[in-house]
């Protein structure tokens, strides 16, 4: 297990993008749309892991609702799995509740589920696979 | 640079040290109180990162006036730099506002600094080097 990606609420991707790129020293990799989602996303190289910096794209998504009650911010952790069946059953077996126990497409070629945050100290925790 | 570690806010260090080990499947490597920040932290491994619980030990401490405002749950990401000196240097260039720019001692053996959530799109970031 290793920590995939921070995600980060953002109101305006392209103000973000600038921002972190002073921050992090270096350019987003890649923007993608992930229309299941309703977000646009770009993604930052740091070390093993990624800064996900998440935009609404469509009106209702997840995103907006964050954003409506919340200020920007982080918004989720994702740990990287190598199995993802295995750590859903290991974590429903712990207790744990999901929002999505059946694995959706994620951005960057991944297969992901979350826990809900009220069994995981308040925290948004994604999990996710790369897909084969 | 690196995601050093992800700070979550917790109101209890004893229960949520119980719910990250279930959730990690792995025991905190050690327990630390910051007297300089009035808190109790845990840490877990995960990959080249690691997950902080902090919790209050002391009263009107930093974490305790979150936790009065905010639900448990995120309270910062630290980046790992090689030269503390050179990337407060860098980004004071770049416009960013530290809430300290004088390196103090924090937890896990490291020398941190906090840049301003209010120039990091809300995200409370700290950036720490291994003490020498």
């Amino acid at each position: 297990m290793k920590i995939e990606h921070i995600g980060i609420a953002v109101k305006d991707l392209g103000i973000s993008n600038d921002l972190f790129e002073k921050l992090l020293g270096k350019s987003p990799y890649k923007e993608e749309v992930v229309d299941t989602e309703g977000v646009r996303t770009s993604f930052f190289e740091i070390g093993e892991s990624k800064i996900e910096l998440v935009g609404s794209e469509k009106k209702d998504s997840a995103i907006e609702k964050f954003l409506e009650k919340n200020r920007e911010g982080i918004h989720h952790i994702a740990f990287g799995v190598e199995n993802l069946e295995v750590e859903i059953e290991r974590l429903k077996n712990e207790g744990f509740i999901f929002i999505n126990e059946t694995p959706k497409l994620g951005a960057d070629n991944k297969r992901i589920v979350f826990l809900h945050p009220k069994t995981t100290n308040g925290v948004l925790i994604e999990l996710c696979e790369d897909v084969k």
